[in-house]
């Protein structure tokens, strides 16, 4: 019997870790921008990265080192406000650099160092700011650093997005935190943010990674603010093993998962929820699909649909849209078997529309949350859900001004 | 020696064509929403239609219709203000009713009729207001009709979209005119929105469909305002014969080509450049691709980046987000022999971005027409153009009130 209980935290709250972020001038601002996660020693990692095939420098290394070091990990290096994207071997120069420098000051070997960017793409990351950022950041190390670090690495985010779970099993109890930003260029595929996950269970990389994996797939690989797929997308796990609950792929390895997938879903409604411009947080549930992948493509359409987007910003129960969408997304449609439903309002059944609902469906979309259900009416069993958020003026303004 | 000459005009330009627009009331603001188009006996018809599964009732009429009268088209009626799509069975009987009452107005059969509709999706098309409205523009149709016609065809086009050219050929003189609507829900998929065209070649069907189909693909089908692709999209074209110009596959289908292409160019620009919200036309050039449908990928995924279409907007030479869109889209990318460049401005080479020339760009992007070139960087011959516009706060405020 495995019971996973919410609790207040971020990565700091599983035992073996320290954490802290710190301002380092990166950000004009002066807002914290460097962030470091410090397991004790023995700790595994896994992770996973961007699809697009333009990836940043810090994808890069952390890529190979995680590979060099077989999963070890000994610390994690974020900075916020630069990207590190486009920055050709000068970027990867001081990527590098900054991973020894960090090996130095935690005693490691720089293999077991990952670094991650986010901010604008194709500007130089300031090489004397991040190292001296290290520095500071490497005395501010905390058992209770979670929160600073959870700040450390928002761009145009709201506010800094946590979650913590306890797992209660059998063998004893283990502990999942998790910290991530979002805000724009948010579309995971078979990747995902930035997110960083730590566990007190004891997991050998191979089996993390497998969690990760599982726990991603229908949580953060599920959701979309504009459709746009990063250059700099990771999703990083750590495991401290400081709880004294092993986990194998025989013995917890569903455990893991449910608390792993815990923290992944609150992070991913967490991201919607502050989408860039975002005043609704809208589950697509797509369901009658022949196959899950099927199911996926035509929700991720309807989710990442402009014309559908605007009509939820509006408050127009506009079905058409959702509709139209479907049947330009490649999957199965069948338009005579076909449902639509906004909230508990049924819009559209077997080819024929209720306009006399269309009120109580406009109701439905003055909520901040909101679940629209279209069964493509191929009387399949398969589902799926995308989260999105509505697309409004605001969306635009931030992205037009983003660096001006 | 072929000369094609912009001439003013639209579908009415070439002879052998009468066409009106009239107002049924089907638009709530009395605005004109019926328009009809009559060739002389005899012409001949060719239509391209929507590949989105779910098709609008106007759209499975007029593909029977074109169908069984093997390419003989004695009339196009288009209704605007109402799609008449997911209607059901319904909406088929309205349209079919409406082709017939056109049919006995123009002394044709009725699958010598195509119908067209385009509005909100969903509703019912109102059947008395639309009989009515035929009756009112059989009786208004002049040789002069067509500005009415491009009239009554508009949703939220901001005014009407017309051309025509006269094609000077060996063998005599002939003319290609067109209108279209366009706005929102613009991205054609081997398909397209509302356009219509006429010539007074005479061209049997066969070769007037491949003349179509050349004519559209680089213009028509090139072009994204939000990469919706909509339930009722249709591109016809009308052949009445009157100028005695015969085309033929072996002698001047070259030359209607050129004339179509030269229609269509200048309707798909238009529909971009008055694109819902827009304020910028903008030409996304990709070279460098070794197969069309790559280089078309990469130009269509950075078109419909919603990071890339705001920061056009907000005037932001935000080059990261262009690389970002196409190392995402599926196409093949080498970012360290990848170019981007903004006008003639080079922000981007070889792996290296040339931040200095930013403020050189960013005066580029305070022009109302602008190219942007990506080249991809795998050394290929092939290229590909799509126009898209830039996403303003008034596009979320069209599409957010669209009906309310």
């Amino acid at each position: 019997m495995v019971t996973v209980r919410d609790i207040q935290g971020g990565i700091t709250t599983p035992a073996g870790f320290r954490a802290s972020g710190v301002s380092a001038g990166i950000k004009a601002s002066g807002a914290p921008d460097v962030t470091l996660i410090v397991p004790d020693p023995g700790a595994t990692g896994a992770a996973l990265f961007t699809t697009n095939q333009v990836q940043a420098a810090p994808v890069t290394l952390s890529r190979a080192h995680l590979k060099s070091s077989g999963g070890h990990v000994a610390a994690v290096l974020v900075n916020s406000g630069c990207a590190n994207a486009c920055t050709g071997a000068e970027g990867l120069k001081v990527a590098r650099e900054s991973a020894e420098v960090v090996a130095d000051r935690v005693g490691c070997s720089p293999d077991q160092v990952l670094v991650a960017s986010t901010g604008v793409i194709g500007v130089s990351l300031d090489r004397a700011k991040l190292l001296a950022g290290i520095d500071r950041a490497a005395e501010a190390l905390s058992i209770t650093g979670g929160a600073d670090a959870a700040r450390a690495i928002m761009t145009t985010d709201l506010g800094p997005k946590e979650h913590a779970v306890a797992v209660h099993t059998a063998d004893g109890v283990f502990h999942v935190g998790g910290m991530a930003k979002g805000a724009g260029m948010i579309e995971p595929l078979l990747a995902t943010m930035l997110a960083f996950l730590t566990t007190d269970a004891r997991v050998d990389p191979a089996v993390l990674h497998e969690a990760l994996t599982a726990s991603a797939d229908d949580t953060l690989n599920a959701i979309t603010v504009d459709g746009e797929c990063s250059t700099n997308d990771m999703l990083v796990a750590l495991a401290s093993g400081a709880s004294g609950v092993a986990i194998t792929r025989g013995s917890g390895l569903g455990a893991l998962i449910a608390g792993m997938r815990a923290v992944c879903r609150s992070l991913a409604l967490s991201i919607v929820r502050g989408g860039e411009g975002a005043t609704k947080l809208v589950a697509i549930r797509v369901t009658g699909a022949h196959d899950v992948a099927a199911a996926k493509r035509a929700a991720r359409t309807i989710a990442n649909s402009p014309l559908v987007k605007t009509a939820i910003h509006g408050g127009d129960p506009n079905w058409g849209r959702l509709v139209a969408a479907a049947g330009r997304s490649g999957a199965p449609f069948e338009l005579s078997r076909a449902l639509v439903r906004i909230g508990p309002v049924v819009l559209f059944r077997e080819g024929r529309p209720f306009d006399e609902a269309a009120p109580d469906a406009a109701r439905v979309l003055q909520d901040h949350e909101i679940e629209i259900h279209v069964d493509v009416g191929m009387g399949g069993p398969c589902e799926a859900t995308v989260w999105t958020c509505d697309l409004s003026a605001e969306y635009v303004r931030i992205n037009g001004e983003y660096r001006t």
